[in-house]
């Protein structure tokens, strides 16, 4: 190795693991704010021509990754659609995450978990810990059990240079009876500012502990009184494209916390496939889209 | 096959599987309302002379299924724990679930899975659908996205004879930041109720949606104005023995509602591991407790 490489590798041994929000606004920076889902729904599988099995769950994964890893910032496998599928769909899953971090690509589980204790740092372990066969860039957490509760992941993360998200405010009807509870105190606002506060242990343009938040929840943020801007985290919003939000929505409903949106498409991305050149075009649409919108 | 077994055959396959309710009354009724919690900690793992890798995972679940299964009214197993050692950990809960189901006894996959439309219907199909290799008898749910988001889950728990326990109000502190905001229209108020509405299409002593309730909440319930026997279905209550319930807590915790609580112990029951016939001890020592208590 020559010398100056090795005194760069000493650099960041001694320093640790690079934060997950830094990454990911160098990878917004450097490509757009997309990230692409991969979702293998039973339809969709079957318009691509694939079988409802494990064996069309590999295929459908690696070709998304294939087709977009050097074009979006991050994918984000939908863990359930994996879990359908048994352990064996779980082991699909490992691949698909290896395979991502092999290309260069950030990664979101999305596997909403959430508990309390030792048994969420169990989770914390198998989402965040290096050599986890399951290990993510990031994963996504459900906080019904207290945004506290989360402190197992929250530390992890800090300490593997991982990241998390946490469900905030979502843009299904039936979310509100419970994030819009509380007034001007609501449940969706408490979340957002115990991430402000998380995200102070960050130095830099963001910190590692992002929040989900729909793309097509309207005039919420105004109506709750939440800052996401003051979150100085990633915000991952679901719901571009085929399930409603156009890029001008975003910034509508984002304003001032905009240049940390990191949007979500899946099917408007995925009914493309299952050829390569199809998925590239559509992701690079998607993304010229909002670099302009 | 003889007649009257041919008939009998066609009564079940006309009336279509028993609801979970029905079957978990029956066995809380039979053997007491006490569920072992499997939870393959590290610490209980080395306190048990066995490795924390796949082949302790499987070695401590089966020995408790084996120790318990006619003992208690059911089995918990905790996903989390195996989610840890990734999709090799969850096939040792493939296994686990299996072996349960063979030697009687109903499991509860403590799993705390919630998400929207068609990917709540993709964890219902992991959890809650025939030939499902993770199918359990029943799954825990965390309602974040509203009690609603559930859907899926609770109308397949419905169609397969399972059911599920939707988490309302929990023991550990920072769980009040969500749960008990609103006043008297709190968030595990309108959980509660919701799941009252719910439980209303099934007949019988009790239905198959249950909530969780921590047996450590003191007089939350009281408090926030929760009226759990009207939910008419059971009560999974964590928090018995080494986390600090008495069964004479329980019965003054849940009042009116005790009938449906079903109690969990983990730590304080595998404690008394590897020895099946110490794990045995201690499960009748607990029942026991709680039927006198």
């Amino acid at each position: 190795m020559p010398e100056s490489a090795a005194a760069a590798q000493q650099a960041v041994l001694s320093s640790g693991p690079q934060p997950f929000g830094s990454r990911l606004a160098a990878a917004m920076a450097a490509r757009g704010p997309l990230c692409v889902g991969i979702d293998p729904h039973p339809g969709l599988l079957a318009d691509w021509g694939l079988n409802d099995d494990v064996a069309g769950l590999e295929r459908f994964s690696l070709t998304v990754v294939e087709a977009v890893a050097t074009l979006a910032a991050a994918v984000k496998p939908q863990v359930a659609l994996y879990e359908r599928h048994g352990s064996a769909g779980m082991a699909v899953l490992e691949r698909t995450l290896a395979v991502a971090a092999d290309a260069g690509v950030l990664s979101i589980a999305d596997a909403k978990r959430g508990d309390i204790g030792s048994t969420m740092a169990a989770y914390a372990d198998a989402w965040l810990r290096d050599g986890s066969a399951l290990a993510a860039d990031s994963v996504t957490l459900s906080p019904y059990l207290g945004f506290e509760s989360l402190r197992p992941a929250l530390d992890l993360a800090a300490e593997s240079g991982r990241g998390v998200f946490v469900l905030a405010l979502t843009s299904n009807p039936e979310g509100k009876s419970v994030q819009h509870v509380g007034g001007s105190e609501s449940v969706a606002r408490r979340i957002a500012e115990a991430a402000a506060e998380e995200n102070r242990r960050y130095s830099g343009a963001m910190g590692s502990v992002g929040l989900v938040v729909g793309a097509t929840i309207g005039g919420a943020l105004t109506e709750l009184g939440l800052d996401l801007d003051a979150v100085h985290g990633p915000i991952l919003a679901p719901g571009l494209g085929a399930q409603g939000a156009t890029p001008a929505d975003l910034r509508a409903t984002f304003g001032a916390a905009y240049p940390a949106v990191l949007a979500t498409s899946s099917r408007g991305i995925l009914a493309a496939g299952p050829a390569i050149a199809g998925l590239r075009s559509a992701t690079e649409a998607t993304r010229d889209g909002l670099l302009e919108g």
